[in-house]
C-alpha cells in the first residue's frame, strides 16, 4: 500500500465504526456531541460550567481525550458525572475505535448527553467522525481572530462555534465581528456562541442549543 | 506495507532530508529556530517583536507554515524581512521536504537567522526534524498551567519555552510555579523564558538567547 491508500484506509475503516457508534447512540437516544478546540481554549471548563447548569436535569457522562495525564476527566468526576479518560500516547485526535473501545471498557450508564472532548487540536481530529451527532469549535478570544481562516475545514465542519473567555475581551485585540464573519462564510447555517464559563455568561446559551438537540433527536413524547 | 511501516518511512525520509538541511544551514552559518505552539499562542507576534529588536543588527529570513492563508507571511515581509509561506492543505505540521521546497523555490538571501514557524499544533510537529538548531516551544499564559504534563513530548524535546502573553497574567489563573515545575521536569537543561511582545516585557531576554545561540554557531571571530 502506499502512503495515499494506508490514509485512504484509516479512514474508511474509522467511517465504517463511527456507522456502528452512530447506530449504538440512536438506539439508547443519547445526544453525542464532539468538542474540538486549541490547547487551553477551555472545552474541559465549559464542560464544567455545563454540568453544574444541566446535571440535575440530564443523565451527563464525558469521554475525555488527551495525550497524557487523567487530569480532565478527574475534574469532571469531581462534579459527580462519569467520564472515560481516553489516553492517545502521541496520538493528535480521537479515533472512533478508541470511542468504542472507551464505552466497551467502562459502560457509562444511560445517558442523555456524551460530550466527547477531543485532543487539544484545530487540524487532526477535523477528519476524523466519532459517531457525534455534531461537532463543536471552541475558539478563545486570546487566539486571535485570524484563525477561523487559517483552520477553514474544522469552522465548515463544527455546526457550533463557542467563542470561549469572553471576560478576557477587555483586555486583548480581538474583533468579534471578523470572526463572526469569517465563521459565516465557511459554515453559513453555523449557530456562533459567545461564552465565558469563568462568569457563567453565554452559557445558558450554550445549554439551551443542547437542550434543543436533544428534544429534537428523541422526538415528541408519546 | 502496514501502516506502522508508512510511519516508520515517512519518518526516516524525513530525518534525511533535515540532515541535509542541517548540513546546508552549517555551510550558511545560519541558526535555525523551529518555533512551536497552539494555534494563537503568539508566535507570530513574538516574532515581529524579534524583527523590530535585530533586524538592525541580523539578516533574519522566516519559513511560514500554515494549514490555509498567507497572513503570517505578510506580516513579517510587511517587517521587511523575507519570508515564505508554505501552506500545508490539511496537514498539521511542517516536514523537511517541505521546507528545503521553500528555500529552493525561493532564496531568502544569506541568512544569520532563520525562524520557521511551525504549523499552530502541540502535537504533529514535535516527531518532525526541519534541520533546525533547536526548538521552541511557546505557552501562552491563557492556556493553562496543566499544559507542559498534557503535551509531554514538545515541551521535553524543546531547548527553550517561551511563557507568551504575560500581560494578560492579572486577568487569568495560571500558576507560573507550577508551569516551571512541569517543565523542569519534562527538560531539567531547558531555558524557561517570559514574555509579552505587546508590552515587550521579556523580549529582550529572548534575544539575548538568540544572539547566544548565533555566537555560539559561528565560533569566535577569526
Amino acid at each position: 500500500m502506499t502512503e495515499v491508500d494506508v490514509r485512504r484506509k484509516i479512514l474508511a475503516d474509522n467511517a465504517a465504526t463511527a456507522a456502528a457508534l452512530r447506530a449504538r447512540f440512536a438506539r439508547s437516544r443519547t445526544l453525542v456531541v464532539n468538542l474540538i478546540s486549541s490547547p487551553g481554549s477551555g472545552k474541559t471548563t465549559l464542560l464544567e460550567a455545563t454540568v453544574r447548569a444541566l446535571a440535575g436535569r440530564h443523565r451527563l457522562g464525558a469521554i475525555e481525550g488527551d495525550i497524557a495525564t487523567e487530569r480532565d476527566a478527574d475534574r469532571l468526576r469531581r462534579l459527580g458525572i462519569p467520564a472515560q479518560q481516553i489516553l492517545t500516547g502521541g496520538g493528535c485526535h480521537l479515533d472512533a475505535r478508541q470511542v468504542r473501545g472507551a464505552l466497551d471498557e467502562r459502560d457509562l450508564g444511560p445517558l442523555d448527553i456524551l460530550f466527547i472532548e477531543n485532543v487539544g487540536n484545530l487540524v487532526c481530529p477535523t477528519s476524523y467522525d466519532l459517531g457525534e451527532d455534531f461537532k463543536t469549535v471552541l475558539l478563545s478570544v486570546t487566539e486571535g481572530e485570524d484563525k477561523p481562516f487559517k483552520y477553514p475545514a474544522i469552522f465548515a465542519k463544527s455546526e457550533a462555534t463557542v467563542i470561549s473567555k469572553i471576560d478576557l475581551l477587555p483586555h486583548v485585540r480581538f474583533d468579534l465581528d471578523e470572526v463572526r464573519g469569517q465563521v459565516r462564510a465557511l459554515r453559513p447555517d453555523g449557530r456562533i456562541l459567545l461564552a465565558s464559563a469563568l462568569t457563567g455568561e453565554g452559557v445558558s446559551d450554550w445549554c439551551a442549543l443542547l437542550e434543543e438537540r436533544l428534544a429534537a433527536k428523541r422526538g415528541p413524547n408519546p
